[in-house]
């Protein structure tokens, strides 16, 4: 999917508009065109991969470094001061364009993300061996 | 509140025990005890903040880069393709911990988070104003 040409790389070459909010040599942050609330901000890495897990370190180091910055404008500007940030990857994770993106999503009343939430229980034991599995994976 | 100790101070200074599955200077990952899934990991800043808003450039940074790293081994453990990253921000956007923390959440069939998205329409005009203004509030 990483090959895909998405809508997000037609505005990274300027052939769409945006609501540009910021750029710098990794990133670039525009207005969502379908927003949850006022001040929804799209947040992409200039490299063209679809999913977090395939993006560079300094990509993904870039996006995290202005995220606090581009959080607080976003308060400052629209006045809201609860907000989540999601980034989805996969269909059934709910991801629509196959290019990498962070949401910022002012919550204000009924107006913002909806989050559902179910949880479990960790067993100690379980747990235990998953997070030995997981840090063994890390690479 | 930034300058109240939450749960996760006490994790980070070893007080609490937790499944840990990453750790550096920066930052500390481990399984949420009450998972929404199979893989359902934590990302938190050293830093001791509330919101995300308020997190330095560095921890910002540092979490950055290890989420493609982190994804790719959670993936790798639970064989989840599918998964969100979610970090919210005050208690109407469903914080429940009131220190800065990415969750790591694979989606499989009815288990992983569950979106809510009921969007709008960005008004050109509209957006083009709200564009400028949060351009002009970045610091």
């Amino acid at each position: 999917m990483t090959q895909t040409r998405t809508i997000f790389d037609r505005i990274l070459e300027g052939e769409i508009p945006c609501h540009r909010v910021y750029e710098d040599e990794h990133v670039l942050a525009f207005l969502d065109i379908g927003p949850l609330s006022e001040g929804h901000t799209l947040v992409i890495p200039k490299e063209r991969k679809a999913f977090l897990h395939e993006l560079s370190d300094e990509s993904a180091a870039a996006i995290g470094r202005v995220l606090p910055r581009l959080a607080r404008a976003v308060i400052q500007a629209t006045g809201a001061t609860a907000y989540n940030i999601l980034q989805n990857n996969g269909a059934e994770a709910h991801q629509a364009v196959f290019h990498v993106h962070f949401h910022i999503i002012p919550k204000r009343g009924e107006r913002g993300l909806g989050v559902g939430w179910r949880p479990g229980s960790l067993d100690g034991a379980a747990g235990k061996e998953l997070a030995a599995r997981i840090a063994a994976a890390i690479s």
